[in-house]
C-alpha cells in the first residue's frame, strides 16, 4: 500500500535540464540561462546585503521587490505577487484554480512543468497539440474553455511568439483564467502586460531567471488584478522570498539598462547563430526568445544531442513526439555558438 | 462566479506575526526567531559568495546542504530533502500525502499552518483538541488513523515536548504517514531522528530558521527513508533552494558549535523569563522551545499584548478558544527580556 495520493504513484517526477556538477567544464547551452553575468547594481545589493539580519524572517510579501517591478510595469505594486521562480508561481496558479473535475487546457508543445502541476492536482487536463509550425490552436482552446489556460508567450521549446491581439481574443473569449507566462518576453518585440488591465481573468508570469541573468536566485513574479491575486495568495509559502532575493532583485528591476544591453547582444547572437545553423541545413523555427528549435538535416537529433555532450556542450533534447528529431539550443556568448558550430559542422 | 476552487474560496489566508517595517524599532518576541546573529561561518559564505555565478540554474537537490546536514545526524544525504524553510516542506507533505478523501489529523493547538494547507488540499481535517496541559492526545491520534498526522515536537504554541518513545509507539500504530515538525528541537532535550531509521512512515521536519538563526535564508529540510522522499520530491519546486542558501546553510550546518553556544544561552533565559513572568503572577507552561506560553494572572491576554504593541513589544496573540487568555512570547536577549518584564510589571 502507497502512503501517497493515486496522481503522485502514477506521475513521473520532472526533470530538469542537467546542471554540470561543481568545477565540472561545459558549454552549456540547454536550460536557457542569459550568458552574461547579472546587473552590477544586483552584485553590488549582494555584496552590502547584511547578513546579520537574516536572523529575522523577511517581509512576507517582498514589497520593495513588488515595488520595483510595478514601477517599471507602471502598474500598481497590489498587482505584483512575488515567487521563487516562475515555477512557484505556476504551483500557486495550479493550486489556487485547479482540481478534479477542472480542467487545465495546455498547448503542447510547451513548458512541461504545466503538465506536472496539473498531474499533482488531479485536474483534467486537455492537451491541445499546435499544427507544426507550432502556431497556438486558439479556437481548439476556446472550445475547450478550461478553469485554467497556459500559454507561454514566447513558448518553450519552440520559441514561437503569439501575437497580443491573438491573446487578447482568446483572454476575452475564455470563461477561466488565462495565465500568459512570459518568462522569454524581454526577448521579443511586445509583452502582453497590458491585457492584465484589460481582461479579469488574465495573470501574467515573469522570472528574473532569464533576461535578468538571475537563474541563481530564484525569484519571479505573477501580474493580476487584486481580486486574481487574493487568490493565488493563500497558496503562496508564508515567506517565499528571502532579504537577498528581495534587495538583489530589487536593485536588478531597477537596473533596466543593463538588462536591455544583454538583450540586444542576446538577440544579435540569436539571429548569427540561426544563419548558421541554416547554413549547416538545419532547419530553423523562428524564435523570439533566447534559444532555437533546430532539426538537423538528417533529423538525428538523439544521436547529435549525444556526440555533443561528448564534445562537453549541452544542449537540451526532448524525447517525445513532434520534438523527437529536434534540438532546443540555448543562445550563449559568440565564442559558445562559434565553438557549437564547429563541433556541429563535424556531426552532421 | 469564482475563478477559483470551492476550497480556496472558503478558506482564509494564513497571516504570520506581524514585521515591523523597515527602520522601526521595536521588540520583536513574536515570530520565535534566534536572538543571536547567524553562524560567522554562514556569514562568511555569504560574503564570499560569487554573484557572477548566478547566472545560472542551482543544483535542484542543493546537494551540498544536505550533504552538510545528513553529517550532522549520521544518516546518508539521501534521506535528505531540502525545502525553502518547513512551510514549503508542509505543503510537499500535503500535497504528495492529503487531498478529498484523504484524512489529515492534526492535534490542536498547534501549528495553524497545517490546517492551511490541509484545507487547501481539499483533505478530510480531523482536528483533535489536546488537553489543558497540552499532552498529545495518542490515543484520539491512534484512533483517527489518518493518511497524514502532523506533530509539532516542541510544540507551537505551547512548548510542549511530547516523549520520542510515544512518538515511535505512534509512528508504529498509524497505518499512514506521521510528520514530526521540529522545527524547535535543538531548543529541547533530545529528537526524533532515530525514529525515522525504525519507521518508514516517519517524516522530520527541521528549519535553519530558528536554532540556526537563519529564518531570513528560507531554508530547511524534511528526513525520511528513500522511498519516502521519492513520493514528496514529485511536489517540489524545481530549483527551490538558491545558491546562495546552499551555500550558507552548508556553512551553518558544519558549525554547530556555535548554534549549540546560542542554544545554551537561549535556554537560560528562557528559565530566567519562565521565573520572571510567574513572579508576576502568570501561569507558564512548561517548554523545550525557544518561546513561552504564559496566561496573565487576569487571563486578560488580549489587552496586555495590546499595551505591549503600543509600548513597542511584539509579542504573539491567538485569539482562538483555548489561546484566547494566553500570550506566546519568544525568548530574547537578556536586555529584551527585562524591558518585556519591566512593562508587564505595570501591565499586570
Amino acid at each position: 500500500m502507497s502512503y501517497f495520493r493515486k496522481n503522485i504513484d502514477e506521475m513521473d517526477q520532472y526533470i530538469p535540464g542537467t546542471q554540470p556538477a561543481a568545477g565540472e567544464t561545459v558549454i552549456k547551452l540547454n536550460t536557457n540561462e542569459n550568458p552574461y553575468p547579472p546587473s552590477p547594481a544586483a552584485l553590488e545589493a549582494l555584496r552590502d546585503f547584511d547578513g546579520a539580519g537574516m536572523r529575522v524572517y523577511p517581509d512576507p510579501m517582498a514589497s520593495r521587490f513588488c515595488k520595483a517591478a510595478a514601477d517599471i510595469l507602471g502598474i500598481p505594486a497590489e498587482w505584483i505577487l512575488p515567487g521563487t521562480g516562475s515555477d512557484d508561481l505556476i504551483v500557486m496558479c495550479v493550486r489556487a484554480i485547479a482540481g478534479p473535475g477542472r480542467a487545465v487546457v495546455i498547448p503542447t508543445p510547451t513548458f512541461p512543468y504545466y503538465l506536472t502541476q496539473a498531474q499533482i492536482a488531479g485536474a483534467d487536463v486537455v492537451e491541445i497539440p499546435c499544427d507544426e509550425d507550432f502556431n497556438l490552436p486558439a479556437e481548439k482552446i476556446i472550445a475547450a474553455d478550461g478553469e485554467l489556460t497556459f500559454v507561454a508567450n514566447p513558448n518553450t521549446p519552440t520559441g514561437t511568439f503569439t501575437p497580443i491581439d491573438q491573446l487578447d481574443a482568446l483572454a476575452g473569449a475564455l470563461s477561466g483564467v488565462l495565465v500568459i507566462d512570459e518568462a522569454y518576453v524581454d526577448f521579443a518585440e511586445t509583452n502582453a502586460v497590458d491585457l492584465v488591465k484589460r481582461h479579469d481573468n488574465v495573470i501574467v508570469l515573469r522570472t528574473l531567471s532569464k533576461s535578468y541573468s538571475l537563474a541563481g536566485l530564484r525569484l519571479g513574479f505573477a501580474v493580476g488584478k487584486p481580486g486574481m491575486l487574493e487568490g493565488l495568495v493563500k497558496t503562496k509559502s508564508i515567506y517565499n522570498i528571502s532579504g537577498v532575493a528581495c534587495a538583489m532583485g530589487s536593485a536588478t528591476m531597477a537596473d533596466q539598462t543593463y538588462m536591455t544591453e544583454c538583450v540586444v547582444r542576446v538577440k544579435a547572437s540569436r539571429e548569427a547563430l540561426r544563419r548558421d545553423l541554416e547554413s549547416l541545413g538545419f532547419k530553423v523555427w523562428p524564435s523570439q526568445a533566447n534559444f532555437l528549435l533546430a532539426r538537423p538535416p538528417a533529423g538525428d537529433a538523439e544521436r547529435i544531442y549525444q556526440e555533443l555532450v561528448a564534445a562537453g556542450i549541452l544542449v537540451r533534447y526532448f524525447r517525445s513526439g513532434p520534438l523527437a528529431d529536434k534540438l532546443r539550443i540555448t543562445v550563449g556568448t559568440e565564442a559558445e555558438n562559434s565553438a557549437l558550430t564547429e563541433s556541429l559542422t563535424k556531426l552532421v
